[in-house]
């Protein structure tokens, strides 16, 4: 098991027994745990690789009993980090072993549903699911859906600026909230954005997005609906080789055609998901595309013939196009299903989450494969493809010496892969512990001094979620001083775009 | 004429001889200007009502010059405003008069444009019609378009987060822009953003865009191209009563079609319009709204029933369909010509820039044209419509004692409306100068503060463009006390949404 070795040690002022002391006439005895048993299940996020156990967790139930916790906090300088679910992938709900961890689960209403003007007001514990479910009725839905959303929440998407099947399409969640409050670090409330499409000043929303916890407490989010598509209907094609499917994705948006929906697995993902689930996915295949297209039914029909051309002139070996809704939600039940089918066949795996301009598809997934021989460790790969946001899939054995931590080096190693293809070291999940060595490859001093600044300016004594997101410059020099490949370009066979 | 009066009355430590002196060996004798007649053609932005004449005018050539510059003038406490082709309509550009004018006329390069990924890199003073022009070869084109767009420059686009008529269904400039190119205040060049759909790290780019000048001096757009639509036709639908017609605007969202521009204008609009350029509107209609569909011919021709549907459900009075390109250009050159039109029939006119719920359409025209009584100023509408954003024209005669000042109070008194029906005090215009008060009406001492402790992570000495967007809460709190309408809640008779 990993442990985190944040950047700062900020320590508390208080003794552990003073904070909870302090604590308790806030939110009640109830909601502060400070027990060793107590604690244990919330030591990790989704990113179960990393544990740390915090001073105290702390439930609070109302905005006023956040204001007060984050009051006490700041005046004693005890850390706080803020979880909603818990399900994050790069450790940003990690507790901070020397300060609180701030769960918000007992902020779980829907505070309001304005259909007129497309909207609904929610607290950020409310799950990301459950806000289409309550908007059903009205023919409205919530577009993000990362594959967690039966039980991540609001707040935490926010957090981590999630994105999903959908966002092609439909954007980021920074794409479809509109508004934000959020208690600041010395337990002042404020608002950022508002209902309308611009906002004047500065644009905290957006800043606030995907921001990891290190500027404020996310407390009430303002959340677009979109109505529900007329119709949607999705073709699964079948690939020999890799890279025609990669080209075929390229080729695809190059259309002109916006997809609601374009996924691609290799080999081992499409073995794994179809022992798991029976898709009927084509298990010989190298790789397949699932295209979803939505929109009314003639603009579906329309898109159908265009992506079915692309398709074929990419040299797909076969063609299926979902006849009826059972039939499109099963194309996708193989995909929704990859990770733990994946988790099936492997003791451990490690989902890698990085970004590449889409025609260097087919040259990644070259590399990723050199890598893995590399490092022996088999790799499966599930592609959000349209986006060019890629999932990795690590398979290795925690129990046996050494290979988690040849797994961790490995996907640094595909991270740096993208960045050197012209793409980015995430795609939806942020940095959070996972990728804070990778920050050094991708952003320059004068770019992190900058990040530094903006987080002072929020909080000046470094007490929101410590040591996650972005690294100090110091972290950098020593990593980049150690991470030399032998003083070689980095990547020489990757194309840059 | 307006004269406006800074929060900050910040001075350079550099005489004005000094700073030319200092400044002449950076960019060259040619592009420092000092000379009362060469200053002159700067001394305003398009909200011409407000001028100050700036120490100088400098031109650079290149990021390495405009590093230089900003390393010469921080280093000395020299203020700097940024601007573009200046066509701003909120003075955020207007000069600071103990301060230099950064004009950025000279980067007007087209750096590269990638078709495969979509995207071009501009310069800053690249007009942002030319983008579209450059692209169209390829089936591309830049979404944003705001009236001035064969004037306006793409920086100061990014400066004020510009829309224009198609923002409704394609979004704004921060919705169009992948990266940015920054030269901070002390000289140092930061990118922001990138290619890839999301970006680890505070989100910069959005915090950038929309800045106004305030943050850094953008000398690198990466923007996002999308591929033309292959069909678009516009409905004109003329109304009775402006009430059917706003309501029309909101039942065509509710029903779930996303026009690609939808547009109102009243009364006087249509016929000072008509007078001008004979776009064959009824010019004894109360409103008409112009409502344009895009995509695949199917999917217009399907949007165009419902659309048609809805129209005759709000009870309009005759609508009528292009029939081909010529009528759909016709029918926007109308439109399009609205501000030039209102120009022929009045001595001058003030442009107001608003935001409002579409629901609240009719009961905000209902309260301007009270207030345009209580004032004796006549107003011509023109609306954005589809996203709430409004653009009433007061017609005023700058020679008239008194007239401006009245105008501009009745201005005040309009965004103010906009906020109680539970708007905002702009669209796309940005706040700039113009706006500065109404700040005060939109955001708590709380949002402020934060405000300026980000700007101050970015200008800490407040060099760039200072008193803009922004107001101190010493202004505030002297504009909130000297303004309490007899005691009354505002807009008693504005419905909230």
């Amino acid at each position: 098991m990993a442990t985190f070795a944040p950047d700062t040690r900020i320590r508390s002022a208080l003794a552990p027994g003073a904070i909870v002391d302090r604590l308790i006439p806030v939110v009640g005895e109830d909601h502060v745990l400070h027990r060793p048993e107590q604690l244990a299940p919330y030591e990790c996020d989704g990113l179960s690789a990393y544990r740390s156990v915090p001073l105290a967790v702390v439930l609070p139930g109302s905005v006023e009993e956040v204001c007060e916790v984050m009051r006490v906090c700041s005046e004693n300088g005890v850390p706080v980090v803020a979880r909603g679910a818990g399900t994050g992938l790069s450790g940003g709900a990690l507790p901070y072993e020397h300060g609180i961890l701030l769960v918000l689960s007992r902020f779980n209403r829907i505070l309001s549903i304005d259909p007129d003007n497309r909207l609904a007001v929610v607290q950020p514990g409310v799950r990301n699911l459950a806000i289409s479910e309550a908007v059903s009725n009205l023919g409205l839905y919530y577009a993000p859906d990362p594959s967690s959303q039966i039980a991540c929440s609001i707040g935490g998407n926010v957090a981590e600026n999630a994105g999903g099947v959908h966002c092609l399409k439909y954007g980021l969640t920074v794409h479809n909230i509109l508004a934000l409050k959020v208690v600041t670090v010395d337990g002042e409330l404020i608002e950022v954005g508002g209902p309308r499409l611009d906002s004047p000043g500065y644009d905290l929303l957006a800043l606030m997005t995907g921001s990891e916890g290190l500027l404020g407490v996310v407390v009430e989010v303002t959340v677009r609906l979109l109505p529900k598509p007329a119709s949607a209907r999705a073709l699964l094609a079948s690939f020999d080789d890799v890279e025609s499917a990669g080209r075929a994705v390229a080729d695809i948006i190059s259309a002109g055609v916006l997809p609601a929906g374009l996924e691609m697995m290799d080999n081992p993902s499409i073995r794994a998901t179809e022992d798991f689930v029976h898709a009927g996915y084509p298990v010989d295949a190298a790789a397949i595309l699932i295209c979803e297209l939505d929109g009314t039914a003639e603009e579906v029909d329309d898109q159908i013939v265009q992506v079915r051309d692309v398709l074929a002139k990419a040299g797909a070996a076969q063609v299926r196009l979902s006849n009826d809704e059972a039939e499109r939600i099963r194309f996708w039940s193989g995909r929704k299903n990859a990770f733990p089918a994946v988790g099936r066949i492997s003791p451990d795996y490690y989902c890698i989450d990085g970004t590449i301009p889409r025609r260097a598809l087919g040259s990644i997934l070259s590399e990723i494969s050199r890598l893995s021989e590399e490092y022996g460790l088999a790799v499966a790969n599930v592609f959000h493809a349209g986006d060019g946001n890629l999932h990795p899939l690590i398979l290795y054995d925690a129990n046996k010496p050494g290979e988690f931590e040849r797994t961790e080096t490995l996907g640094g190693r595909i991270l740096e892969a993208c960045v050197a293809a012209g793409g980015t070291i995430t795609g939806e999940h942020g940095v959070g512990v996972e990728k804070i060595n990778q920050m050094c490859v991708l952003f320059g001093d004068a770019e992190l001094e900058q990040f530094h600044r903006v987080k002072a300016a929020f909080d000046p004594e470094g007490l929101l979620n410590p040591g996650k997101a972005v690294p100090t410059l110091a972290r950098c020099a020593e990593f980049n001083a150690m991470h030399v490949h032998g003083g070689q370009v980095p990547f020489p066979d990757i194309e840059r775009f």
